[in-house]
């Protein structure tokens, strides 16, 4: 029996999907200050009235959109990084993770994401703050946590493993991360993948030299 | 004697100073996008034609201003950067340039003017990419010159001193960089001098737990 209620629902997720959609091309397009509403209805073939129907302003759509955004790319890392903790070949599983993670956070949109909420910080101190957090901030606790792990398990030898986390972090993804920040979108095109995975695996030496124990998993 | 043409250049150097704060202090407060040739020239009490006197439009003026201030914050590292090639306490003096360098990064007048160069690296990507080459890049290029003298003096042993070089800047200012770029204003100051010495310090260690020798200089 067809329920009355559900193709209203339906159509108003549709909705809601689309202003994000469009909304999120815009915003990483033309920035904050550069994006109105009525684009946003344009673009995604609504009524004025219906995105404010579903955000009540700009500034709440934009929220909204940068943190789901942030919400995704982490679940992707997070099990991965609690799977470091168990390695039994944590050179091997280093540098896997290590280049997966630089290519993930070059990626051209997530590059753009990361420059719209930099660009904004001043305007909207939580919202930064609030994407740090989620983003930065949790990769490297989840990565402390695998780290503590390590040492106990006599892979790694480290005073504090949130230090040591975030130096990780740093050491794979800061060069190419940096370069993308200042370079545009057709030098983005200059970061081969080949080059990205140099990169990770410099920084996952480094990082081995710093800290390993160079024992074998037992 | 007086020269005639003098104070006349005084006048013109002296709204061109007035026109470059003005519009440097704008920018930095409202962005690219938010800053017109009107507010500048009401800002510096001069003419709008004045402002287009010596600056033929708005990207020009932009352009000026980012690279002038990029250019004279190298200048300040690079004599220390080039000081550390001669190092006969390498632990020591890693330490104090780490330090220095953190906290002139971190410095908000800085973090602001990084902000507003990334939030404009799409629009702008020859720029983006000159204030990458003069800034970051130079630093780095300077300190793999510094760690290839110290390499073949013994105090250090890296295969390639680029390399180590980019680590050692990341190491050293990527954890409290990070994290000014994405809080706002007021969350700069919850970074104290002793959290910018401490991940410093951190990044130090770690550098020399990798490439150091432990070998005295001789």
């Amino acid at each position: 029996m067809a329920d009355p209620a559900r193709p209203v629902e339906t159509r108003s997720a549709r909705k809601r999907r689309a202003i994000l959609e469009a909304a999120t091309t815009l915003f990483l397009r033309n920035g904050y200050q550069g994006t109105s509403m009525d684009e946003v209805a344009a673009m995604a073939a609504v009524s004025k009235q219906t995105v404010y129907k579903h955000f009540a302003d700009k500034e709440r759509l934009f929220t909204d959109i940068i943190l789901s955004v942030s919400g995704s790319i982490d679940e992707l890392l997070n099990a991965e990084i609690r799977a470091l903790a168990d390695s039994d070949d944590l050179e091997r599983d280093l540098r896997t993770f290590a280049r997966r993670h630089v290519r993930s956070i070059t990626q051209p949109r997530v590059v753009r994401l990361r420059r719209l909420v930099i660009s904004v910080a001043d305007r909207f101190p939580a919202l930064g703050r609030t994407f740090w957090e989620r983003g930065p901030e949790r990769v490297i606790s989840g990565l402390a946590d695998s780290m503590d792990r390590l040492h106990r398990r006599g892979l790694l030898k480290l005073d504090d493993p949130h230090v040591a986390a975030s130096q990780f972090a740093y050491l794979v993804v800061s060069g190419p991360l940096d370069r993308t920040m200042f370079w545009g979108e057709e030098e983005e095109a200059a970061l081969t993948e080949e080059a990205l995975h140099r990169a990770a695996d410099a920084g996952v030496r480094a990082f081995l030299a710093a800290y390993g124990t160079g024992r074998p998993a037992g």
